[in-house]
């Protein structure tokens, strides 16, 4: 078994205490280095009992040493070891939950038959009522194929279960939005769509998960192109929308406009086109893709249709060469590729107040060592350094707001307007090379991302529905 | 909008203050026919104010002339009219729950990332882990199409919903089971089956509902030889085991052995060749079908091919002929098919101590009245006569059992144990004519039919776990 570092084991122990006491068995694990700081007794018992002891370990690797020791003590038998982690993912992180007890017939007779079938009519008769009537009002599919979770590859639908399970948390717990994880035993991509179409009737809106490039965006345009309620893939405009929101916060410090920036993007997959059409739009003129090709330009005819469009609309002066080149004279470089590709040298040819967003998972492009003092501005994806530019910031907000709008799509303006509404939760006083972004438990963002997007969806014309704190009352 | 009988509406009002007072609201209320029982200020003010009025009515026929009245009373402004069916609906009916809080950066690296990475790892490397670690250890899917949905036949998926919703209260409420109800915009039954087959990485099993007949028979087919999770069609196979409970009951009543006597059912589709089947395994040998062009026999070739099988294993004389001739010498009706088809003419044919399931919906094949005190034992799918013979008794211990067995498949001799523990609830002290069956809301139901299954399960090989309460602990 893996286990995190620094963290807690639980061993289950069945004791045999005419042959062992208590008292043995916790010098035995106090010598091996671990620490008792909890005890469940599970089964009591006069001879044999079965205790849950939760140890503290400084380093994993005691872990398999200190289980030995124990097994081979006289009188006690190791039922099993398990982490925290484990446990807190036995038999899944959220449930379904009735909003209305069902206690006698007359309760039956409402919920279910003969009660629900009026209701059943009045969607019969004009569908729109199903956004109001049934769970749709409040929830969203998280879809995955398990092509592309996390930095772990593809791992497949039933392992990339406890990730969407975890977003559907996420989606909960920070906004309110019901997210139930859907995981498809499928990578064609004509499946894909035809699932996620025929699925629609369920959701008032799907969130795309850790679907691989190029797949994605196939799956995402049809979608959207086919379905009336918002289709968004989060690895690329939630991605986006918090690289967004950081630079506007940055570029702020070191006093330099959006428009007159030079900006590299390195990693022109998924993230990295969303994020640069999202930059695009936003302002940015100048702006450079680079991949393991180096810079995306227009005197190539690149295997990867993307790229040709991508060329078309970025590099406007058609530079060419690796990254050590083009990163000459830019004043943003935002990594979404693999780790330690940028170095010390090539962060010193960038202007003055480099701003150096690393965000390859699991180690950066550039530690935050070797950017040094130089890098004015640096934010990373990791929660163990300054500036965590994490998705948590925008997709719980983003869906709030388009379900609470009844949104068809979530759009351009909707996106930026989320980007900025994250940036804005950091006031003047508080902003520092530091501290561009908040914190994703910082209660503000949720309620500021929601009314940025509905006031858009409304502007944009794809709001179904004015929430009640929209309609002007007098 | 329809309106359930004898129910309370709720009126939402917006009153001038300074036009109109709240007692000659009341007043003209009352003189419609309408009893304000409840009252909610929704938002109070000094000029106007909205509030919700809950009118009991005795005819739902008084609502509209009612609310017209009010409409046109000087001062108020009626925002809407709900029924409380219709508001129990608002939003839906079941909500996703985390089942631990996210409330730091601990918790949140726990469930998300990065420490569901190893829980991630630990399942690609073994998938059975996915019983374990994900929400599949105790989560259904409640599938449809929306083509046979109640008595209202092909009101599509949107339409659908309410009535799946509905379900996975019912699953929840009554045996724990996490059910999420999923419409499917296609008919197609190559499309639903592989959907069904993409999604079940998601899920410990698959209720299939309301789908309708003959594609459900190679739905659930196919899906059964493909999927290593249970698939249970409940309009089929729900039903037989109801069915066969309540016979179980009522030939005690009559002192009669469930292999000497004849059977007619009534209705030869989904269910009913479900609910033969099952009749079939449980010792039935003298069972003849009805449909439409009569007794299902072995000298014609039917177009439907599911009914030249069930002419090879049913109707052991070859009889022939319509309902009223076959029903001669019956000891057992079993209607599923349209109200009103069974005569007290046919009923005076049967043996002596005649047995009547006349379970069409929303009338029986045979009303109370009609029956008469000549028919022995009568019973419906209906809540206002004796004798309810409804799915709710089975499905939800079903699956209770079959997913603390982390079965593979829900087997013959599972369902049949299922109707005898159904059957057994009702004590040889309690039974009578008028009481075979126990109430839905009998808390005795569950555990028993869960046991029962778990037990064939391991029996049949079809289990992958033992639950602790079937471990011989010494």
């Amino acid at each position: 078994m893996r286990l995190e570092s620094g963290t807690s084991v639980i061993l289950r122990v069945e004791m045999d205490k005419q042959v062992v006491t208590f008292g043995e068995l916790v010098s035995l694990i106090g010598r091996q280095g671990g620490d008792i700081v909890a005890i469940d007794v599970i089964q009591p018992g006069r001879k044999t009992e079965i205790r849950d002891l939760t140890v503290s370990v400084a380093e994993p690797s005691i872990v398999e040493t200190m289980a030995s020791a124990v097994r081979e003590m006289k009188g006690i038998h190791l039922v099993n070891v398990s982490d925290r982690t484990f446990l807190l993912h036995l038999g899944g992180k959220i449930q379904i939950r009735s909003k209305v007890p069902i206690k006698n017939r007359d309760d039956l007779s409402r919920v279910y038959t003969p009660g629900v079938a009026n209701v059943c009519l009045a969607i019969r008769d004009d569908i729109n009522k199903s956004h109001s009537l049934t769970i749709r009002r409040n929830t969203i599919a998280v879809v995955s194929d398990g092509t592309a979770v996390l930095g772990l590859g593809d791992i497949g639908p039933h392992a990339a279960m406890p990730v969407m399970e975890g977003k559907a948390m996420l989606f909960k717990e920070l906004a309110g939005v019901d997210a139930f994880p859907i995981c498809l035993d499928t990578k064609n991509t004509e499946e894909i769509i035809a699932i996620v179409q025929a699925l629609a009737p369920t959701f008032g809106g799907i969130n795309l998960e850790d679907i691989s490039s190029p797949r994605c965006f196939e799956i995402e345009r049809r979608l959207k192109e086919t379905l009336d309620i918002p289709v968004f893939h989060d690895d690329q405009h939630g991605t986006a929308v918090v690289l967004l929101a950081g630079l506007i916060n940055a570029l702020k410090i070191v006093g330099k406009d959006i428009r007159d920036i030079k900006i590299v993007v390195c990693g022109i997959g998924a993230a990295g086109i969303a994020c640069t059409r999202m930059l695009l739009a936003a302002g940015v003129t100048r702006l450079v893709g680079v991949d393991k090709e180096g810079a995306i330009h227009r005197d190539i005819r690149y295997d990867n249709e993307v790229w040709n469009e991508y060329a078309r609309v970025t590099n406007p002066d058609n530079e060419k060469g690796r990254l050590a080149e083009v990163i000459e004279g830019a004043d943003v470089f935002i990594g979404l590729s693999r780790p330690r590709l940028l170095s010390n040298e090539d962060v010193r040819k960038m202007n003055p107040d480099p701003i150096v967003f690393a965000m390859a998972n699991p180690d950066p492009e550039i530690s935050p060592e070797e950017a040094g003092s130089y890098v004015r501005v640096y934010a990373t994806g990791r929660s163990d350094f300054p500036n965590q530019l994490n998705n948590v910031l925008a997709f719980p907000g983003i869906f709030r707001g388009a379900l609470d709008a009844r949104a068809t799509a979530i759009t351009e303006a909707m996106k930026l307007a989320a980007a900025q509404a994250i940036a804005s939760i950091v006031t003047p006083e508080e902003l520092n090379e530091e501290y561009i972004i908040p914190s994703v438990f910082n209660d503000k963002v949720v309620p500021a991302v929601r009314r940025a997007v509905v006031q858009k969806a409304i502007n944009d014309g794809v709001a179904r529905k004015v929430p009640s704190d929209f309609r002007n009352l007098d």
